[in-house]
């Protein structure tokens, strides 16, 4: 099942898409003794198997009342978590391999996964703008990444329980601007600017998702494919994510983790390519869909 | 004015300190016509000055119904802030001296800001235990910091409006793993783990405090003072700070940011010193009080 957050009729709902059609929980759940969750991050708190098999038995009725994706507008899945995202750097071998010579890696292999965050309030829709001035950063680049999303609250997980603790997974473009990554020593500035983090288009329940994680994993820019890989090729898989992770620290549900992007970044080209105006990025994550941001140059 | 968040007759409350005396916004507006803030980050988003000098000049009146602040329980002002706490690596000239030649530093005194982010869901209060286990992390240390909490949305802030954005300061201790900073190479895992955010005990209003900041800082091990300096020391001021890390992302309403430890963490000790099961820090800055945690180590 895929979950989708979207703005229809001037309200933010919380919905499911079947195929180009979109339905709301609100609309699905209207004859049932069930609360109406009030947003993604109500559902993802308050959700159990049974709601689940629940709205799949609704969804399998002929007639609900569904509109078509094209009247709806996206926002992203969650576009206030409750904490910021927490990223992995370097978690492809072809990316870390890309990027060995520029000032901000220049380091090997992880010996250990390389965790940071980044600011997400709000974190942007599909279609919505990744929007930037130049007097702040003129080497802002793309990163396609698996994102998963905490469905149980955990600490010191075990690896062989860690898909107990997934709720779903989703995209997040991580969005990077170089050039303030080197000067601030730290990442978390460099990826944290306004808009640069665009999420969805939705979510997809881990249940639709076979374990371990095998996912056709993409982006282009302006319709030219720039990375190209599959979720298979993670140096730190998702097992190993979450129980190193949570040793000490306590995942909560609604926390996004992002996995780490693969090889084709601009900064890995020679000479480096930077996303300009009017560039068109598209995510593209098997069984998730495809997310697509335009770039704004503001000044 | 210094505001405490506490918990009393099994409530928890938004009050303001005086002296050793603790009353309720909800006791001291209970005769105006105002709406009373249902925690501390409700009065930060709703704030203006016209609701400051109302409470000045209640709490002038003479029959006010205080309590002992012996019989509160103190939380984190701000327990569950709306984003991570935003933190500066390396602002004091003697901290970079001291930290130089080890693994996690190792470079000279910054040309930019180093910014990094720390989990605080829930930063904990005043007398509260610092808890790690042994098999996480051996190398836990100390770093008192001046915490500013922004007052008011703003990007782009220019270096002398910096004060407009303010709300008021409290102390955080930004306790650190040292092996997990090394290990993972970004700071923000050995910075976020349970109970790793100390905040309190109190927000001292700005203008109760002269800027530029000129207030003592200090922390001590077991009565033993380890950190002794002058917020006046800075390398990058609260001016430039707040003007630095706007550009390009708005600071908002409630966000906490951390100025940077001086000189006297342990691991600044030749040999490095640890802290260990028992002992207490105290974290002082005057006019806001100081902030006590015991450390307990399980396993």
């Amino acid at each position: 099942m895929n979950f989708i957050t979207y703005v229809y009729d001037n309200k933010e709902r919380v919905g499911v898409l079947k195929e180009d059609k979109v339905i709301s929980l609100e609309e699905l759940l209207k004859d049932c003794n069930e609360v109406i969750p009030k947003d993604m991050l109500d559902l993802i708190e308050n959700y159990d198997e049974s709601i689940l098999n629940k709205l799949e038995k609704l969804l399998e009725k002929e007639n609900n009342n569904y509109i078509s994706l094209d009247l709806v507008k996206l926002k992203a899945p969650i576009p206030y978590p409750k904490r910021n995202i927490i990223c992995l750097g370097k978690n492809y071998v072809d990316h870390v391999k890309e990027i060995k010579l520029t000032q901000i890696a220049g380091m090997d292999i992880p010996e250990k996964p390389i965790y940071f965050s980044k600011i997400a309030s709000p974190a942007i829709g599909d279609k919505d703008s990744i929007e930037f001035s130049k007097s702040v950063t003129s080497k802002v680049d793309y990163e396609v990444e698996l994102a998963i999303i905490i469905g149980k609250d955990g600490k010191n997980i075990k690896k062989e329980e860690a898909e107990n603790y997934i709720f779903g997974y989703t995209i997040i473009n991580d969005v990077s601007a170089r050039d303030l990554q080197g000067d601030h020593k730290q990442w978390f500035k460099g990826k944290s600017l306004d808009t640069f983090c665009p999420m969805g288009p939705s979510i997809v329940h881990k249940n639709a998702v076979p374990f371990p994680v095998n996912l056709k994993i993409q982006s282009k820019v302006n319709g030219e494919v720039r990375q190209n890989s599959n979720t298979k090729n993670l140096i730190f898989d998702i097992p190993y994510i979450l129980s190193d992770l949570s040793k000490g620290i306590t995942l909560k549900r609604g926390d996004i983790i992002c996995t780490g992007t693969p090889s084709g970044v601009g900064m890995g080209f020679e000479p480096i390519k930077v996303l300009e105006n009017s560039d068109i990025v598209e995510c593209y994550i098997e069984k998730i869909g495809t997310l697509s941001n335009n770039i704004k140059v503001n000044d």
